[in-house]
């Protein structure tokens, strides 16, 4: 190639990536800009560090779970008890779709308990032919399941019911996490019991100090996909998830997913408990309240560029992540002129059923005004609704299920705020 | 169903399960067998903990990745030289595919350097149209993509070549995790620079203080797969790892895989480093040796029940890993009577190429000398060879590449020993 197409082509790079800096090689001495006392000048030169019997992230990674925006983060740390907290995954730090188990998103309601698991049992009883318990042990050695998929809290982005201003993506969507999960399913424990033909719900009780249990309708979806996991990303579940014993039941609302499982009833009607009665409905404009909505709808946000980020002028890659309670994500479009037009994203493989699903699309910023915004399909055709169609049907008094199309405006500074448009 | 209905799906469920303790609702108040000063009596009485910034495991749960079997076993810590070691990924404890990033296994030529991420650059030069010099954060804002991904040592195993006797799965195959990758590909970088027509091969140099360089054949396979990555199971990448920068070449052997990545060198032929002359070179029984036998072919292994566990009577699942260096494993069989006959696993979605993947067998232990193997087959059509096989095409001269059939014997007081069949 002559010199003009080479520079043709290097500018046909520059134009599409982060502005980089050609030097030679004899330039490979480094300024030392933001050197910091713990690492030496050349690493080369100094033997390194002895192996770890577990490891631990880089000094340098700061990312964490407790709230996104700093002091004036509307969501993190208490609500309205000590111990009675969120905690949110920070969406904007992250790669792929794997949640890092120390950045999984909490909520409890009375702290995370600390429970031996050899003293840990498992009963299921009520209508069934012969009541068990289980310890752990023994679960672990029955025919067992993997498999990736999200959890979300039902009140994840209950802010944008009520427009709240100047949040990141932690803040707003930090309430979903995605592990690969590990553990017997729950049919595989019915069998054992024999359930009785009449039930057709079952009461699952958490072992925490605020007594979580939640009303689960044995429906043939929850009959085929629940299980009592063990394992959370390859090791045991950690203490904020549920160790030893968690329900998952996939695509359905976090709350129902009973952390710290001790108990399992089986009945014929619903348990009516606090946790589905006084909380976890969803209040129309009418005043009456949906119960059991338990479903976590088709759902998507951009994580890159995203709220109290600022990007630099030129090429940039829009990322996000996009999912569904009820299968696989079909498509994502993406637009960058507050919903005129609308390309359609990658998605990264592999895209799983109530899994998260990564979606990247390149795009080059060109210092003006832009309101970026994702739109997700689901497996059965499902659209993520506009905020306006959303509100429309729901009102606003809710403070669950928000799934609307989010907006973030890039300014011409390059700051990104969240909008309702 | 009557009585007689119920006693007999009874007894159908315990043939096939662990024993599991029949109990009234009224028998949930537990004996304190095992309890620690640690936990409360009753966790329900105590309020919990409050949120973590980055959270940690239980204090119960110790699986480490310093060896698997004790002072005895052969792998782990030290080699020859006090910063140049192993460490193994406990294979018996992990669930699924995902190796939690902190289990993930350690093989360092002089330990882990320390490297701060703003003064870390990655340099390509050599055969190309113009030198580049990019930092991380350059690296992070072009276009990305994420894969699961097995890096497997080349001496994983390398016990098998000399029978080394009475050790686990984590001291004989723990050199090898599974992770979800991300960063950029290799092909993005080289259109940068670009790339000579001339160029047909890649140094590429770590910056610990080994210094150590390989060369990358650079194949279509090559640049269509490899990857420089900056995150590891959705985080940034550990320091054991090759924070912040290392090359991904799935398949290949975990070596070439260089960590700490500061420079790639584009040329028309191999460099000819230490690490593919001195070592990592395979010796054939004639006496001449292998050079650049990068891919890890087709193996298999049952990590439950393995070496130095002991089981009880009754209903087992054989549980294992899959991979191979050249695609998807396309079918896993497994015997319990030393290869005489063979059952079809069952192999856990989703199954993807040059991943770990998970296989199952339901198995009823009758307490009598059994013999457990696993072989797989890959999209190739490769199957996995007896050591028999192996040895008599590779000798046993060679450190790396060992991949024959695993035998586990299961003696009758429950205890399995590596054997070779």
């Amino acid at each position: 190639m002559g010199q003009g197409a080479k520079d043709i082509n290097r500018r046909k790079f520059l134009r599409h990536t982060a502005s980089v800096t050609a030097l030679s090689a004899a330039a490979l001495v480094l300024p030392r800009a933001h050197a910091e006392e713990m690492t030496p000048d050349d690493p080369m030169r100094v033997p390194g560090t002895l192996p770890r019997p577990y490891g631990a992230r880089s000094l340098f990674e700061k990312p964490t779970r407790l709230g996104g925006a700093g002091p004036g983060a509307p969501h993190g740390w208490g609500t309205n008890a000590p111990n009675n907290f969120n905690s949110l995954t920070p969406l904007q730090d992250l790669h792929g779709i794997v949640t890092p188990s120390s950045l999984h998103f909490e909520r409890h309601h009375n702290g995370v308990p600390a429970i031996d698991p050899a003293r840990h049992r498992l009963l299921i009883h009520g209508l069934v032919e012969r009541p068990l318990i289980f310890t752990v042990d023994e679960l672990e050695r029955l025919p067992a399941v993997s498999r990736l998929a999200f959890v979300e809290c039902s009140g994840n982005t209950w802010d944008g019911w009520r427009e709240a201003q100047d949040v990141s993506v932690q803040d707003l969507y930090g309430l979903t996490s995605n592990s690969e999960w590990t553990g017997v399913k729950l049919s595989t424990l019915l069998e054992a019991v024999g359930i009785r033909r009449e039930a057709t719900w079952m009461l699952a009780e958490g072992g925490d100090a605020a007594g979580l249990d939640r009303s689960v309708p044995l429906t043939e979806e929850v009959l085929q996909e629940a299980m009592i996991c063990y394992g959370q990303n390859g090791e045991a579940l950690r203490p904020e998830q549920g160790y030893p014993l968690r329900l998952l039941l996939p695509g359905l609302e976090g709350n129902i997913n009973v952390k710290w499982l001790r108990r399992l009833k089986l009945g014929s009607a619903p348990f009516m408990t606090r946790w589905e009665t006084a909380k976890y409905t969803d209040l129309m404009p009418d005043g009456k309240a949906y119960q059991f909505s338990l479903v976590m709808e088709a759902k998507s946000v951009i994580t890159y560029p995203s709220g109290r980020q600022q990007i630099p002028p030129g090429f940039q890659e829009i990322r996000g992540l996009a999912w569904s309670g009820r299968g696989r994500v079909t498509k994502v479009e993406v637009s960058v002129d507050g919903g005129r037009t609308w390309q359609g994203a990658l998605l990264q493989e592999p895209v799983l059923s109530k899994c998260h699903t990564r979606f990247r699309l390149p795009w080059r910023w060109n210092g003006q005004e832009a309101i970026l915004q994702s739109r997700c399909v689901d497996e059965t055709g499902y659209l993520q609704p506009t905020r306006q169609d959303l509100v429309k049907v729901r009102g606003n008094n809710s403070l669950y299920h928000y799934h609307a199309i989010q907006s973030w405006r890039v300014e011409r500074d390059g700051w990104v705020r969240n909008i309702y448009a």
